[in-house]
């Protein structure tokens, strides 16, 4: 009983270790610079749109409601209330492989409308990282295997998309601390048919 | 292989016309002057919610869709970006029978912001008849079975599902109408990233 | 007031007769030989996948939402359970001009994939024309101003995402009279955490 | 120049060392014996349904995926492809503060359906607790500022859904564990229409 009861205790810990191990390891490894310049972007555009497939979306997704709570207007692509991308919007690409087909097109169709693009990926060999004004790195893996990733021992690519829900709520506390926001205001921007 | 084709035909017509038929009763039967005053609180609300469950909730997207490449700000409850709601808004809710949980739940928390509220239905005895400050009623078939109810042949509540899109539809050529809007210019307002 | 009143009635049936006559057009000129062939192959496919765009993604959301209750696994691409697509598979491609980039890049995945292809739309020249198993053609107006196309005075491609949303209903109630389902057992397959 | 990139650096660092800090402490103060019940709950169930609201919805989303990929049949409860939950299924609700309306609301009529019921949160003075099976308390700051709290210098519930989704990322490697799945093979079950 007691023997089951700490098998069970070190099957939680260790995966919750080996977790939070390679996450730590992962933004350690992301260029402060790169950041700096993404935070730029956005406090520079009129309007933020994100892209990516998957689970990686849900992590820009939840990027994107707490934009919305710092005042910042912020979209997802294929939201029931998309605008028109401008020239002078963002668009934000989340693709650990730097190859996903739709967030590649999306890119694309974005950058031909004026709009500025930045990318959050492992992969420098993206197709969009010549058309990227902003590339932040999380060099974690990908199916792409390059040299310099950091290993993970996680299913497909968790890594990359806790690392990004974490690396878009660090940015949401630098935006926040730049514009001296009380958190306790964010409360009255929040959603509240809950 | 005639007779065949034939018989092919005659399933498709005999479904397609069945839905003709039942959607053209149940819009001929909603009252104009509900669908006026639903007009009139869209035009004077700051923004616009929308809450329903299912294939209502599609109907009511298409809706919010439309209304914002009419220059109007609306929301679906749930959306990434959906902001606070407050007492110069509107929520309008979908939902045939009026009692489906979550769409009452939220009707009488936005009624408790001061929010004015909208019932689409097709049962006089919702829960949130009371507290609706515009009520249009669309009278067809319901799990209630009341007894002014327009029949329906199809499946399960797709003649209200189909009802309510018609209905937005002419709401926004309404709308448009009024506001002497080029067809051409929504494309403007259209989301780009397709 | 009286005068306010009829005005107000007057508007709301015109616009209401107006999409009611476009709908009944539109479904009038769709070839009931190609609704056959898309029934075959949604009847022989494993499970279906459905792509488009803004509304017309909704209107295939609602047929995939009707689908299930008849029992095909049916999956909208995008959704959070979705699974991989193989040989044995179908995908229903949404689109009125053929040629949103998403749908047609994920239309070309699906054929590397081995799956078939079945497009609904109103663009005979679509870049998925080739590829395409089965063509269900809704004659009605794109931003391509085709010469044969129903003309339409509503807003953007309305009339397509109407005619596509009924379209489905007419191919459920079709399925359903084949497999002499009784329309209130589809209750027990429903949603019922509402 | 040089201050201005080492403020920078100081910034992002900051930002991300209290996420982490933060991150750590929380799961360090979840029970290893709970998470254990909801794994076996999870394993023991027909099928999964998630239920939450905004942030926390998304971070329920991501475990969604992933148990699928697991070969768990899991559903988001609003999915287009949801089925009817029955006595033998699992809904498990996320809220920080136990308290949300619309998962509340699902929670009970998910019970009376006969469903276990499994809550993840921070506060035991939820009106689910009591007809809960399975408890996981993530004791971080919620609104109601429980003395027992983790506190958080984040922005409104982060810490709470950031803790959400590594902790299903930890069960989803315990489960992958159990079964001795070779992460590889889980491509296959992979989307694979991106």
């Amino acid at each position: 009983m007691n023997t089951a009861k700490d098998e069970t205790a070190v099957e939680y810990r260790a995966a919750r270790d080996r977790i939070l191990d390679e996450v730590t390891q992962a933004l350690g490894a992301v260029d402060p610079g790169q950041v700096q310049a993404l935070v730029e972007a956005i406090l520079h555009a009129d309007q933020v749109f994100v892209i990516g497939v998957g689970r990686v979306m849900l992590s820009l997704q939840a990027f994107v409601k707490r934009l919305n709570h710092l005042g910042i207007r912020a979209h997802c692509v294929g939201d029931i209330n998309e605008p028109a991308i401008t020239r002078h919007d963002l668009l934000i690409v989340g693709s650990c492989s730097g190859k996903s087909a739709v967030p590649v097109t999306i890119g694309q169709i974005a950058h031909r409308h004026g709009a500025r693009i930045a990318l959050i990926g492992s992969n420098p060999g993206s197709p969009l990282a010549p058309i990227a004004d902003v590339f932040v790195r999380i060099p974690v893996r990908s199916r792409l295997e390059l040299p310099d990733e950091i290993p993970s021992e996680q299913l497909l690519t968790s890594l990359f998309e806790q690392a990004l829900l974490l690396l878009g709520d660090a940015i949401a506390l630098m935006i926040a601390g730049r514009r001296g926001l009380d958190p306790a205001m964010l409360w009255l921007r929040h959603a509240n048919l809950e």
